[in-house]
């Protein structure tokens, strides 16, 4: 993995740990259940973003790669597979 | 918050802090983007099922007494945009 | 089903139709994919706001009256069965 | 545009277009909203999986030749895009 998306990745993470403690909290003490939905969808969000900087990286190294070494039917069948598995 | 939607939740989120602690490893140890990206799917799943128990226990608690109490255009309102924001 | 609802609701789906006759010559003329592809999303982001137009339809008349009659729990279930199958 | 993802694009479009007509009709006829609701989920995962097809072609095509090309930046820039679009 490239070092700037390692890097910002786990930047991201630490991010969505510390969102999903205090939708705990939330729950804890019994928050309006319309506002931790809101905070839910935002973990979401945030997790999405975390995944087009992942895939970003994927593209630029093991994808490029594969076509140039002539395994692209792998690599290709991959990304494929992982936009179906998006909507599922 | 009902007791038993409360502990379900609080159970739930503990295990997606487990997941997203597994994602942080792979991440940490250079695993390979693809797998990496069909957890964070995963994990997104995880956060679905969450508020749907979140929303099934609003439903039965909050909205029956707003409908009940006459508040319903705040409680209908409030669903309407939780639908709307669930699909940004 | 409230009168200005389906209305509304015939008009989106005639915009939508139309939509999608464009999808339909863009394909059959060729055009770049990642360009229809935008307009694919274009229409499902459409259906999502015809969705959130039913849905406020259905909650302000069959929800309320299910509440009010004590079928409450029928209501409650297909809300959330709508819910969960939303983000299939 | 490959011809075999050209033709079952349109055929996934006919099928989308005469399912459409149907969720017409039932709004017409003042069906349950659940019910149609259902339906427009069903016609937005016709839609997700012309999408996947579409992908698929492209990626054969365009993106492979893109990056034979040296036209890499610009190509990998355009799926990253559409990634973040799906998810809006």
């Amino acid at each position: 993995m490239l070092t700037d998306v390692k890097q910002e990745s786990l930047k991201r993470i630490s991010y969505i740990e510390g969102h999903l403690s205090g939708i705990r909290r939330m729950v804890e003490e019994d928050k309006y259940c319309v506002d931790i939905l809101k905070q839910t969808y935002a973990v979401r969000r945030a997790i999405e973003k975390l995944e087009s900087l992942l895939l970003d990286g994927h593209l630029h190294t093991c994808v490029i790669e594969g076509i140039k070494d002539g395994r692209e039917e792998q690599v290709l069948r991959e990304l494929v597979e992982l936009y179906s598995l998006n909507n599922k």
